[in-house]
């Protein structure tokens, strides 16, 4: 498998196209967009992200949710099935907080009795705006049965990844996912990292990644490499 | 029955209480909000809008809709069950057009596929931000059975309304919806009414109402009258 020309660079990844039309490679880089502006590096950030995002998407497969990865390949980069994606971000919420509270006047910290999942269109000209099933069908990005899935697999997801983080002592906080369709089937891509998910220490609630960082209690260094080690070596 | 205290008064409607706990008064007032701040008067929209309110209600529950409607008792007046309100409103969209269009970059006068219904939290001071059934049940304001309940009727007010409208050589583009809980059951409460509804000439593609009167095509006024006579005299 030889790596060719880049296809897409984000403000935290990059994809580039290989000489297996069905694979791309997925790069995690050390950047991150600060106040949706202007970028900053996390030395180690892309590295961290690649290994945890690959862990996780190994464990989900376990659980029977297809996903795109297919190996890891080097220190920030992981081999992925080409998607044919579909442009809306989910955001699965277990405890109110951050923009989620200010848009609905909820109190922070608060959880939620039930998860709550939530669509937005992913057109940042338009500022992401919500969506639900209808919208999606509506307007041809997915069939009725396909978004039926991916909210079947939404859930499926943040159950088994709830009861990962608390075996750590963790608590998932929220966290964003993106599919596509693989050989007409729905499969989770995109990541699941650090910078897609929100943890909070179980007994302490201490804010871990990057609200420790905003608060300045901790280096955006030493935030991720807390995330990684409570992950692994806990 | 005797009318007592205003216990309300919104931009368009002001309810009484009775001396029948269980039965308030709708009075349509002839005022409309402009850009959603100052009020203008049309003459005459108070009794046409009551007059088709009441009309579509009664209809409604006709097809097994519950409503809050009881019997008009005036020109601007009915009375109706005082309802328990969910502060939810409904918007169910068959052709895109306005301020739907400019939300999702979709193309102005088309018609959706299948109806979109769309839930609003009804908090103006924080924009009455979009919401799906996940929020309405995570903040305690209906259970999942009572939102179903609220989708279903939603649909089925529309499916109902269309063909009515379809028979007058007119299009229902999008509408709202409110509901309530009368004696633990769901109830449509609210109004529909020229001021919560859009028509086009089925034909023509002409739009009544306040997009004619935006354009200065029709005195507004006539354009209530217009709908009001397509409604009852065609």
């Amino acid at each position: 498998m030889k790596k060719k020309k880049k296809i897409l660079e984000g403000s935290t990844k990059k994809l580039y196209s290989t000489d297996e039309p069905e694979h791309i490679i997925q790069e995690f880089m050390d950047t991150v967009l600060k106040d949706g502006e202007s970028k900053s590096t996390i030395k180690g950030k892309g590295a961290i992200n690649n290994q945890i995002c690959g862990h996780l998407f190994e464990y989900l497969e376990g659980f029977h949710i297809p996903t795109h990865f297919v190996k890891s390949i080097g220190n920030k980069e992981m081999l992925v099935k080409k998607l044919d994606m579909i442009p809306v971000e989910i955001f699965v919420h277990n405890i109110a907080t951050g923009e989620f509270c200010k848009r609905f006047g909820q109190k922070d910290g608060q959880e939620l009795e039930l998860p709550i999942v939530e669509m937005f269109l992913k057109k940042p000209e338009l500022n992401n705006p919500m969506i639900n099933n209808g919208h999606v069908v509506a307007f041809g990005m997915a069939t009725t049965e396909d978004i039926n899935q991916i909210e079947r697999f939404s859930s499926k997801v943040n159950a088994v990844l709830k009861s990962f983080f608390t075996r750590r002592g963790l608590k998932l906080v929220d966290f964003k996912l993106e599919f596509g369709r693989h050989k007409e089937k729905i499969v989770l891509g995109d990541e699941i990292s650090p910078d897609t998910f929100q943890l909070w220490d179980s007994k302490t609630k201490e804010r871990l990644g990057l609200d420790k960082i905003t608060s300045g209690e901790s280096t955006p260094e030493s935030a991720y490499e807390d995330i990684f080690n409570r992950i692994f070596k806990s």
